[in-house]
């Protein structure tokens, strides 16, 4: 079942309830120090410890367990940067339906590894969005695999919704709450839960200043897509799409962008302070925080860290 | 109040009643991939994710808590490899006594930052047991300071048997427990709880093969002290004392030594699968499981990760 529309607060309530079985519902930590150091009161979700180490798992789950009947036999099909692929891999697994991803062969070791260990038959292509689609137009015709897209997707909307439908049944009071951006599956998902389910928080997307589409995007009323996008966020440098730009427009208060040096830092500072492992793309919402240390004063901030998977042989310190 | 005998199961449960307020009760973590490529059922309790890295904040904290009025003023003193000595000096600091402490100056620069950070005196001194007895005696005639040895005493053990305690009240059923093992705090601890709590549970030290002594002293029945210990676990290299020994002789089953690859292949497997930073000491109890994958074959067993407090400049991969 693929929604046309805007999903509903009942449609982000339905997907918890069906993937609520198979998801992690995912804690929340504190950390004195970085509260201390920053002067606000931080609360982050930690979707690096979701299944496949990424709310990608959310999404995927809901969408393969909206599939009809007659979709369910040939199997899923998608193209992704990395956790989408891991994701949808795991949920197919799990639903014992076959799955079969389009990576880029620049993808992280990490993450090729893990969509192989989910048992996904894999096809490698060029690192562009034409080899990507091309790609996944041929396993389609050879399999007739469902193909479920990333972000622009209503069921994978729903499903990444809620990962801050949680925050809010947690917690009260939350002046706002930052995302990361890329193709907007998160920050979409994320801004309707806020409107649905604490209309008081305002959403806030943080995006690399080297693969800033989406602020452009947002500031000019026009999708611009990721040209060259240069970033060491590997799961932030996809365009938005009509569906999420849509619903971003319309919910989404601010997009700050963010140079790399910050993400850095504030990848290495939640890996110090609060021993978890999490990825640029996840570590890039702490980052807005330390850009924007007035702005955030005092405010109590809920930040999603949306993944864990890096390579341990290659990281930027 | 330091106790000169072996702590009763009242002594533990009151050190669990008087530090609950200030510890971190800490998750138990699984990971289905790591269970099915070792065969086993293993339950990991976070202890990295305790207060200052380590579950040396549970038997500082008890310390301090169990301090005299008399003695609370002049504060105390100890002298540690570095996790202790952070423990003990956030432990004075919310108790708001003066900490001073006497670290080896090789010790890693994130622990001395650490110890800093929270308020202490610090006093360095060549890497050796006799500088750091000589610099702590000397303390203690300049301050009146309370010595608090990092495990030759009751209180610390106490404390640190909590982390085995909540172990055995989240879960039942356990085949054996796994902890690391250096000066024998945590072991004696250990093996007291399940004594107390879980008598079916048979209690398993690790320890680094290049740093063996304890594994020798259990089997010949004599202490015999850490003589140029060579090991990444910068936490396992001190002696065990006749207060810890005496425990760990009645009640622990087994040291099991662990080779410097297994223990990096460890750590390295809790990083990329669970997403969480465990230093090397506490990583060595998963890589014992790892060097005897038949021992442990089809048991449930929970493994203390001792600690998180890792110099991410100086990763062993």
């Amino acid at each position: 079942m693929f929604l046309d529309h805007v999903p509903s607060q009942k449609d982000i309530v339905e997907a918890h309830k069906r993937i609520a079985g198979q998801i992690h519902r995912t804690p929340i930590f504190t950390s004195a120090s970085i509260d201390a150091m920053l002067g606000c009161a931080l609360f982050f979700k930690c979707e690096n410890l979701q299944k496949v180490g990424a709310f990608k798992f959310r999404g995927a789950s809901n969408a393969v367990l909206s599939l009809g009947k007659d979709e369910l036999g040939n199997g899923v099909c998608t193209h992704s940067s990395g956790n989408h692929a891991a994701a949808l891999a795991l949920a197919a697994k799990m639903k014992k339906i076959p799955s079969y991803i389009v990576m880029p062969h620049t993808a992280p070791d990490i993450k090729k590894k893990a969509v192989a260990g989910y048992g996904a038959t894999i096809h490698y292509c060029e690192p562009t969005l034409e080899a990507r689609e091309a790609a996944v137009e041929e396993v389609i015709r050879e399999t007739g695999a469902t193909f479920i897209h990333p972000y622009d997707n209503d069921a994978i909307i729903a499903g990444q919704a809620t990962a801050a439908k949680e925050i809010f049944e947690d917690m009260g009071g939350l002046d706002c709450l930052i995302t990361p951006v890329g193709g907007g599956g998160l920050l979409s998902g994320s801004s309707l839960s806020a409107g649905y389910f604490s209309p008081k928080t305002s959403v806030i997307a943080a995006e690399p200043a080297g693969a800033d589409d989406a602020f452009r995007s947002l500031r000019d009323g026009v999708i611009y897509p990721s040209v060259n996008p240069r970033s060491i966020c590997d799961g932030l440098l996809t365009s938005l799409s009509e569906r999420t730009f849509g619903i971003i427009r319309e919910h989404v208060s601010e997009i700050l962008t963010v140079g790399e040096r910050s993400i850095i830092e504030a990848m290495r500072m939640i890996w110090e302070r609060m021993k978890i492992v999490v990825e640029p793309s996840g570590a890039i919402t702490l980052a807005a925080v330390l850009e924007n240390r007035e702005k955030f004063s005092a405010r109590k901030i809920a930040l999603i860290l949306s993944g864990g998977n890096v390579d341990l042989d290659r990281l930027p310190w």
